[in-house]
Formats: structure tokens, C-alpha cells, sequence
């Protein structure tokens, strides 16, 4: 495992007996402090501490104090000249300030006993020589008095149920049940923005940047009691712990899928990662059987994190790869057989039962096989009932418009004139979808399928009742069929790692 | 090539002396004709009878008529029995009817002169023998009178030109330099959408379905002199003219480039197409070496057809592959670096000068390498132009925020009370970034390099004079790295089939 990383740890160094707390507690005072200090407060526009006192003073909710030198007040805000003068206590620390001045603020916050922090600051460890030496200082000064922090380096990090966020830059976050590590700030835009789309949201986040103090496992070992997260995403680009990654995974993944994106793959990545996070890449071969031993699923692209942990929270496991497509049009049914080949998974016969209720329920034009292609029939969902009760199938893959002509419907340019009687027929549509709604989900738990949805409207189009239990229940359709069937690729692999399903062969 | 298709094909057909028009003459009636009846116009709403005629009449600009044998009045208008009585001449006619109707319906255009017609009726020859032999009486009944007709078993066409649709199925379409001929119409929803997404919009679309007259390779020839065209988008399931095909488009693609999704790439996939459009699929060997003989660009996914466009028509053609990458944050660029390794292209290291440039420029921060990491300074113009005119550089990629920190602070929870002036920086930022991006455009130019971007800003925060710019310029941004790395793989690859790239090794 040498190949993950140094194995440097906290364990290492000499910790102040007064703060011993078990890193639970010292996580929850990065997660949900009562009071916080940006050191770096800014009235400058476009200043990581002027963007990061402004999101504090928007949420509201808990004592802010803005450190600036120069300055006696900032963005409306008493500002003190140092932690010092800060009346109150302080939980929290904001480090927003140039490198050279990093080790003088962290000696600040231990003089004034703060618990945990973060280091917004970049020019250390990830620029050479120099900055590596400054961060040990860091360090060393941070473990005196038993203070954690992210980064440096970094982003910031949320906590949606505190409603804490020290990270400016990101879309809408709404509440869910999704935490994202990350040791690339950037890339967590897209993420967000992804899960936005799907309906999803979070409850932890962290840009965990170089890594000085806590690292991904922390982080890790900290989500993995956490119950309000229920998948763990993570991109990394090196681990610091891979021993300890690799024992942390293997036991939450019994209970909590890990999705994993994993950048350095090629000799051009690795050496980009070096100079990004002073991370050492490792070997990627190591890595990749870790991640296959302890039951972490591990994509290829930063859009498949969010596309499986989509199926991972609506989905059931299913009981293996024999996948039966239904689709109102042709193209996708073939676009969907080319790529659920391709991705390892089976398009078997139907059982002789399907082949008569689908001969009762379609008119001749069905394609009386597998890929189930209606012939245009829009409102299918008795065939959806029957290829999940056909015991040759172990999930289905819809694509086109099963069920929801109304979300086609509204795309067309209507006369006024017939305004009203269509929406009232997209209301008594809605109402009836509803119902075949519920019969489905009920089906899909009794016989453990999955049913996977590509799609069904399209992502600014989509509202209407259906839509809404669809959400609520993490049944949103993606936007294409290969999307949808590597997703479904995926819950088959972690329902074999845990031997729900069988494996091939 | 006979694995391509029959090679039926209209030149086989007797033709009516009174009525032989070339090819080009004959599709002007299709997408722009002065007349138009809807045979089995509707007034019940989820019909493609209702929807097709109501569109129609909310574009207006034409002469409509109704043909329905019961009512006497459809959607306000005047119904007529059959086309016998409708009584102006009728250019074109859609038939919506049902499959055993469709004979009789074609007929009727024969005897009133009707020129040209779209077929939406399926249940003929994707179903089997009885509705191959409809289809096959179809066909000469039309060729008889010189109709030349799209479908059957399509969803319809349009001239956005002429504003004349026939698919009321599609998401809003922009007025635009692509054309779309889709063997699947339920593809095509999807690719509107992403079109609508990156700014794109369209000429002309054709769903082809079951191609019982005109082929692919009709629409194929005609788009090739269509003036309004400048890229050609293509859902292939089989082709029936293969031969002709590959000649046609050996000659486009000198001039016009031709952008490709075959699906039936897997065997299960091969038989889902045979169920659908009563297709050979034939062998994907023969056609992948085909597309490469014809300069034609194949994609795997109907997401990547627009991603290859959006370059094509905003990017001059590189001289050849050794990508420049300039990242604000690292993470993205260890994703970029991997994905090009892996799409084939080089990362170079900088020219001595380039190096010097980007010292005098950035903060020691920087990564000192390609790819250029930033150490987080947002306004790079000057680090781009540095890379477009290293000689070692053929083409450069843009990861993160380069430029548009407007875009950024758009997100922010900003108070109130610095909202103006928020927004005044804004406005600041944008006048002096489209100067840096007038310079950006004119080296583009100079120097034939392509610039690709990744991840400025999301979709639907997408705003301002720069992304407008943007927009006009055909220089959106992707999503992620894999989706610019992979359009950019692409474009490189037809630069070198036209010779202004040099190959490999």
C-alpha cells in the first residue's frame, strides 16, 4: 500500500492533553460552530475574505467577528485588529490572509483557543520548497493547541443541516443526503451543479486542498457516522492514508456507498496532481484494486458521481445483470441495447408469461422481444408491471416517454383556443400517472428491481406532479440512455461486492 | 459495401414524365411549401393530428387544410372530407392516419397534384410482412404521381428558415447552421435540448423513419448545397445506400463536415435496430471503416453530435494535436490532462519564451508547466495569448474560470447592502473582458488554434455581455473536461483527414 501515500497522520504528533477530544467532537466544531472569525475580513470585492463574510452575514445564526489590520470596520461589521481583541470566545477560524502570514494567524487562534479552522490560503505546500516549510510550521503550531483544520489551500466547506458555509463559490446547495470530499475545489462547481439538476442534495461538504491536517480519511471516518449522510463522494488525486482509506472503506461500504472519482490516471495527470495538492498520485493499478476490495465504486467522469449516487438512493440492489428495456420509440431502445452490452450487463429473452401480457396490453406492433419497443405507445406502465414480475429480468431500463405524455405536451405551441381543455387533460393525466406511480414503486420493492428511467423530458422542462413524487423519490430520468445504463452498471457491481446479486458466470 | 444495404433506391422506380424534377427542387417542396393539408387532422388532444395541425396554425404563413372524414369543423377550422374537396392546390400533405388508411390517403395526393409529404403513421414495414407490403404500395402509388415523401413511422420535419415544422415534439428551436437527419425521432428530442444548451440552433431536421422513399442519403445530398448548412448531424441505425453514402460524403466533407451517431454497434443493439426501422444495420466494421475513409466523424453518444458542432463552428482546424492547458484550479486540470492522454493528444512541454511570458505574468505560484495552473489568479487572458503563440502549442484548453470571474459572483449570497456596487464591478469586469476576448478571437485566427473551453460558469447561470459574445462566437463553454477534450480529440482528427493537420508519429 506504500504506493498511496506517506502515512503521515496525526497520530504522529504530540498532542496538548487539555483538548484531547475524539475527532467526532473536533469535526463537529468545523461543522457547527457557535461562533467563527474570518481573519482576512475584506471590504474588496472579489476578496476570498470579502465573499466569505458576506455568505457568514447572509446565513446569519451564529457570533461572527471580522479580523482585518487596517481596517475598523468591514462590510457594516466592528473589525478587531487581531484575535486578541475579539471579545468573546471564538470556535471557528476563517484563514483567509497571504501565506506568509498563515503561522501568526494560527498562532492567534490557539492563543485564543479556537477548536477547529480553515485555510483558505494557497502558496504553501503545492509551490515548493518554502511553502512546504511554512505549512509545517502550521502544523505544528495548530497540534500545540489542538486545533484541526482544512486545507490549506482550498475552498471551504458546508454543512447544509447547520446551515455553515465557508465556501462562496458554489451554485444553489440544496439539503439532501449526499457528502462530497474533494481535493479539488473546483470540480465541486460542476458536482453541485449536476446534483442540482437530479434533484439531489447534500449534507457535508469539504475541499479538503492540501491536506496539511486532516485528510480525506478523516473526513471519511467522520461521514461514515454521519447520519444524515447517506452516500459518500469523494474526488481524489492522491491519499495521504491509503492503508487507512482502504480499512475505513471496507467497512462503510457494508452500510454506506463510497462513488469515488480518481483523476491521475495517465503519467500527464499524475504529474498535474503533483504540482496541484502536493499529492502523490501513487500508483493507479494499487489503487484500483483497493477500491475493487472494499467495495468502492469508482467512475471515470466527476457527471458519473452524481449519476450513481442516484441510483444508490432510489434504487433497490438488485439480484443481477439481466436488464429488460422498455421504450416508446425505437433509437433509444437501440442506443440503450448497444450500451448495456457494453457495460457488461444482459438484454435476456422474456419469459413466455411477459410475451402474453405485453401481446394483451400492446397492440401488434410491439417488437415482441427484448428491447421492448411499444410502437409508440406513450402510456405504458402495465408493461412496466409486467417485465418487472418476469423472473427472467433483474431490473428495467426505460427510455422515451413512458407515462408522461404531459411532459411532452407542454413543449408544443398550442392555439389559445384549446389552452384550457389541455390543461385540464394534463391534470387528469397527472393524476392517473400518479397511481401507476405508486403500483410501480411498490412493485420495484417487493421484487427488488430497479427501474432506471433515460430521458423522460428534459431537465428545464420538467414540473408537474409526476415530477415532483419522481424527485421525492430519486427517480429522475436521465437526459441519455448511456447515462442511465452505466449508472444501472454500477448498482449491479456494489450489489454483487455485497453479494446481493450474483456475479457473472 | 453490400453490407451497408439493399442499395434500393429511386433511380430503379418508373417515373411520371409530367413531373420529373431533380432532387433539389423536390425538397424545396418539403421544407418550404405554399400549401399544406393534414390528412387526419384532429380534435383530440395527445393525437399527432391535433398537435401537428396546431402548430401549424400558431406559425401560420400558409395555407392550411383539415382532412377529417367525421367532423366538420377541426380546431376552428374548416374539415374536409378528403382532399377531393379541399379546394386551392395542396404542395405538401401530412398524412397522419392510421397504417391501413395511409394507401388511400397517398392516392388522394396523387389526384390533387400534391408534390411532396411526411408519413407519421407507423405499423407498415417495422412491423412485418402485411405492413411491408402496405409500405411497398405506398411507394408506388407516390412514385406514380412524383410525390417523394419522409416516414413513414417518423416524427415529422422542419425548415427553421422557412418556419415550417411538422414535429411538434421538440423542444424549442433556435434559428441555426445545423442540420439534424435522425433515423430515430425520439433521439432527436434530446439533441435539440443539448443544441439549445451550448447556443446552437438549427436549419433543417429530418426524423427519416422507416425511409420507404426518400433515404438518408437523399437528405444527405440536398443538405450538402443547402446554404443555411453548415454542419450535418446524423443518427444512423443501417444505411440503404451505403455506396452512395460513403460518395457523398468523401465529397461533403472537403467542404462541409459530417458528424455521426451509428447505433447496432453490439449485436443486441443490431437487433433492436432490425425491430425498429426495418433496417440493416450491417456490419459496423465495414461502416466504421467507411466513416474514416470518408473524413465522416463518428461519436459513440448523441450528446458528443453537439459537442463535435459546437468546435466545428467555433474553432479554427488545428495543424495538429499538442494541447496547451491552462487551469485556474488544479483539480480540473489533472482531469484535462488525463482525458486528452487518453483521446490522444499531447501536452507538450512550454517553449523557453512561453515560460518567461508566464513568469513575468503570474505569481511564483504557478505550476512552471503544462498544464499552466494559475495557483487561483482568475484573470488569465494574458497567460492565454502567452500559450497561443508558443510554437509548440497547436491548440489550447481552458479549464475553470479563466476570465469570467463575473460569472462566479453571480452565485454568491451577497447582503444588500453591497449589491450595487457588486454590480457595478460586474459591468467593469465584463467591458474589459470582451476587449481580452476581441484580442483572444484575432490570435485564434492568426495563429489557427483552436481554444476550447470547460467549465466557465453553469448553464443556467449563463448570463452577460461575455457569455453573449461567447454565444455569437460559437465559444461555449462544456460542462466538463472529458466533454471539451473529447469534441477537441475530434476536431483534431478532421483537421488531419483534410490535410491541415499533420498525423501522428
Amino acid at each position: 500500500m506504500a504506493a498511496f501515500g506517506s502515512g503521515r497522520s496525526w497520530s504522529n504528533f504530540p498532542v496538548s492533553l487539555s483538548v484531547v477530544m475524539n475527532l467526532k467532537q473536533q469535526l463537529d466544531y468545523l461543522f457547527n460552530p457557535q461562533s467563527v472569525a474570518v481573519i482576512g475580513a475584506s471590504n474588496s470585492l472579489g476578496k476570498w475574505g470579502f465573499h466569505i463574510l458576506s455568505l457568514l452575514l447572509a446565513k446569519g445564526g451564529r457570533e461572527i467577528y471580522a479580523i482585518n489590520r487596517n481596517e475598523p470596520e468591514v462590510q457594516g461589521l466592528k473589525a478587531y485588529q487581531s484575535m486578541r481583541e475579539v471579545p468573546g470566545p471564538v470556535d471557528f477560524a476563517v484563514i483567509a490572509v497571504p501565506f506568509q502570514d498563515v503561522p501568526a494567524a494560527m498562532e492567534d487562534c490557539v492563543r485564543k483557543g479556537v477548536k477547529a479552522a480553515v485555510i483558505i490560503s494557497g502558496g504553501l505546500a503545492e509551490i515548493g520548497d518554502e511553502g512546504a516549510r511554512i505549512e509545517q510550521e502550521v502544523v505544528e503550531i495548530a497540534r500545540r493547541g489542538g486545533i484541526r483544520f482544512v486545507g490549506p489551500n482550498c475552498m471551504g466547506h458546508f454543512d447544509s443541516s447547520s446551515d455553515f458555509f465557508t465556501v462562496p463559490y458554489l451554485p444553489p446547495v440544496k439539503k439532501g443526503s449526499l457528502a462530497l470530499i474533494t481535493q479539488s475545489g473546483n470540480t465541486s462547481q460542476t458536482i453541485v451543479y449536476l446534483a442540482c439538476e437530479m434533484g439531489l442534495g447534500f449534507s457535508k461538504y469539504v475541499s479538503s486542498g492540501n491536506e496539511a491536517d486532516l485528510h480525506f480519511e478523516d473526513y471519511l471516518e467522520y461521514l461514515a457516522q454521519d447520519d444524515e449522510t447517506e452516500v459518500i463522494l469523494g474526488y481524489i488525486e492522491g491519499l495521504r492514508e491509503g492503508r487507512r482509506f482502504f480499512e475505513l472503506a471496507k467497512e462503510i461500504t457494508k452500510k454506506k456507498p463510497i462513488v469515488i472519482t480518481k483523476a491521475g490516471r495517465t503519467e500527464a495527470g499524475a504529474r498535474a496532481a503533483r504540482s496541484h495538492t502536493a499529492a502523490l498520485a501513487g500508483s493507479d493499478v494499487v489503487c484500483e484494486a483497493a477500491f475493487k476490495q472494499s467495495g468502492v465504486i469508482r467512475v471515470e467522469e466527476i457527471s458519473e458521481l452524481i449519476d450513481v449516487a442516484l441510483v444508490l438512493l432510489g434504487q433497490p440492489l438488485p439480484r443481477g445483470r439481466r436488464v429488460g428495456v422498455l421504450s416508446t420509440g425505437g433509437g433509444m431502445a437501440v442506443m440503450a441495447a448497444d450500451v448495456l452490452m457494453r457495460q457488461g450487463l444482459e438484454l435476456p429473452p422474456l419469459s413466455p408469461a411477459t410475451m402474453e401480457k405485453l401481446n394483451s396490453i400492446l397492440s401488434r406492433r410491439w417488437s415482441h422481444g427484448n428491447p421492448v419497443e411499444t410502437g409508440g405507445d406513450i402510456f405504458s406502465y402495465p408493461c412496466l408491471w409486467a417485465l418487472i414480475e418476469d423472473e427472467n429480468i433483474d431490473a428495467a431500463l426505460i427510455i422515451g416517454a413512458a407515462g408522461v405524455a404531459a411532459s411532452y405536451a407542454r413543449w408544443v405551441n398550442l392555439p389559445p383556443s384549446v389552452g384550457d381543455a389541455v390543461d385540464r387533460w394534463l391534470e387528469a393525466s397527472e393524476d392517473s400517472e400518479q397511481r401507476d406511480m405508486d403500483k410501480l414503486m411498490e412493485l420495484m420493492k417487493r421484487y427488488q428491481k430497479p427501474v432506471i428511467v433515460a430521458h423522460m423530458g428534459i431537465p428545464n422542462m420538467r414540473k408537474g406532479k409526476v415530477y415532483e413524487k419522481m424527485e421525492r423519490n430519486h427517480v429522475i430520468p436521465y437526459l441519455t440512455p448511456e447515462r442511465a445504463a452505466k449508472a444501472l452498471a454500477h448498482l449491479v457491481e456494489y450489489s454483487e461486492y455485497l453479494g446481493i446479486a450474483k456475479g457473472r458466470g
